[in-house]
């Protein structure tokens, strides 16, 4: 893996979690800004049609505001999705505006299980600031996730197109699968153990179905026909997985300066991400030393008390174990895995290139 | 007003809030079980496609299944909607069978609701059973809620059709509707006063625009144009607000046995009800005296421990103060308006008949 499509500006040059190399990321910087410029507009007017308090608090959530109401410059996310539905569309040969209202649906789907999931998950913390049940309560939290759900749909069908009808279709299958990862994952929170392929299949559900979405979703608005729509989708779903497990990676090792999560955080909250469940699967001693460990936290009353040092001999553990170095490994193989699925398409060049330095960017992020 | 249409079996004679008659309703009790039957399995079938143990959940919260997950003979409520969703599609001149799809649909949004609004509203009961949040914890309430309502898209979606299309965009605007309405409920708990217009137009978003498309639902996807839809919408909205009218009159003065709710159930959760904001917006000395009391109860310690004799003396005031009667009328006003509504669109005659019995039932029901 190297330098792959930057040609403008200067280079960003990320540590790697999953490569350990150097990427240009010059040109997926533009592609992220394009999405976001395009889309950021729309979604604003989409969220504006909430009833009070609704439109605050999403707007908080959003970032658009701060906690007493006051215009923030918020952090939005990567907004990687918004730049693939936009791809999305000019695959099929469409411009990339016919993604737009995609890109605002498939957004505000993932939102609303931001929403609802960190209320499920207790997670006090998100984007480096409170969340929204921390701020407004669990029932606007509840409330507020509900209404982002109603307003993707509202945004698609209200264009009252054939197409817009077979996008819906498809965001209501890839948010049914979201649910169904979030049911897992909380499942899976209450078991002992969860197997690799459990686990694959519930980040498949949880990240893998909605950036699948995304990426076909502009290109059905612009009228492409169900097989090209599957390709990318299987683009999209393994781009997911890739996804996710460097975000596994930096749920463990990532600098909380530029994950906004505290450090150790995936341990803190017990998840069985795949470095652990990897490391647990390995066999051998740091394994079976791991499995000791994690089945005594289960049931310590002190967990909440435990200091830096202990989760970082947990993380040290599933390292030697080698269920860091196996989650890198599985970056790489669904980035390839993507990457190679975008041949089963005929789409212009300058698209493929885009798509592939995107999946190259997913691999590399440290945030 | 005295009985309709009714001319098969026995007579089922009710008290009736509203009216004071008796009503024959034996029409309608075909009707509902017409509605539950052919709606019931497709309801079903489309439940069992959620992931463990969101199934299981969603079994319990229908009443199919009992907490420790026996087979149980669930009281599924009093399944309006399906009977109406089923006349719809005959208003149209289709078979009753088309409008199952959206019978469906609507019932899984209006569970979506229950199941969200009972954990954010702390309601503990419904229908004389233990709620979903209560049993299972309140992240699968929200969760199942979540599956239930994207469940309710994919069953129109899948559809294919162009009129599904349609069917699924008046569903969304019902559903934004509802969740407005949850969220105007949820803020006028926290407010000193609410105005009889405010207090309709909750409602109206609340009952009345998911009764609207459930009336409307079946016929669209019998193939009727957006005017005839628009008319039958019309009927539904005032037969909702003349449901909920009936329903705040339940919620203070029903029969727990009838209802499965507490006695004065909607005075012990301090709802702005119409009957309440009627007797506080009559003036004179009883109306004054409430809201006094009413003041004084939102700062009270003891609130939780008030007794019957306390709720009693509020409840009698409402009722001195006018609220009772005003409510009681505005059921009849709103019964009156939604079967004018009818005479704006070309029907079977059998089929208007149908549909003035259910606006006849919905005013006298007990429960």
């Amino acid at each position: 893996m190297s330098s792959t499509t930057g040609t403008r500006g200067e280079s960003v040059t990320p540590a790697n979690p999953a490569y350990g190399t150097v990427v240009d990321t010059t040109d997926v910087t533009a592609l992220l800004e394009r999405g976001r410029a395009l889309s950021a507009p729309v979604l604003r007017a989409a969220v504006d049609r909430l009833a009070p308090p609704m439109d605050t608090v999403a707007a908080y959530h959003f970032g658009w505001i701060d906690a007493q109401g006051r215009p923030a410059d918020g952090d939005g996310g990567k907004a990687v999705r918004p730049a693939l539905a936009l791809l999305s569309a000019e695959a099929a040969g469409a411009p990339a505006e016919a993604g737009i209202p995609g890109a605002v649906a498939v957004e505000l789907v993932h939102n609303f299980s931001l929403l609802h999931d960190d209320l499920m998950d207790g997670d006090e913390q998100r984007r480096h600031r409170d969340t929204v049940w921390k701020v407004h309560g669990p029932a606007q939290a509840i409330l507020v996730g509900d209404a982002l759900f109603a307003l993707a749909n509202e945004i698609l069908l209200e264009l009252g197109t054939v197409e817009a009808g077979r996008a819906a279709r498809r965001l209501t299958t890839a948010t049914r699968k979201l649910i169904d990862g979030q049911a897992q994952d909380i499942s899976y929170e209450h078991r002992e153990r969860v197997t690799v392929e459990e686990c694959l299949e519930m980040e498949g559900n949880k990240t893998g179905a909605l950036l699948a979405c995304a990426v076909s979703i502009g290109a059905v608005l612009g009228g492409a026909d169900d097989r090209t729509a599957d390709v990318l989708e299987a683009y999209g779903y393994h781009l997911g997985l890739a996804f996710q497990a460097v975000d596994d990676l930096l749920g463990i090792w990532g600098d909380p300066e530029s994950t906004g999560k505290q450090t150790w955080s995936d341990l803190r909250q017990r998840k069985k991400s795949l470095p652990v469940v990897a490391a647990l699967a390995a066999g051998g001693p740091a394994s079976a030393r791991l499995g000791e460990l994690l089945a005594a936290d289960a049931k310590s009353s002190d967990f909440d008390s435990f200091s830096e040092e202990e989760f970082a001999a947990r993380a040290a553990l599933i390292e030697e174990a080698g269920g860091r170095e196996w989650t890198a490994q599985e970056a790489r193989r669904q980035h390839t895995v993507a990457i190679e699925a975008l041949n089963g398409v005929d789409m212009p060049e300058p698209v493929r290139a885009q798509l592939t330095a995107l999946a190259d960017f997913v691999v590399v992020r440290k945030r």
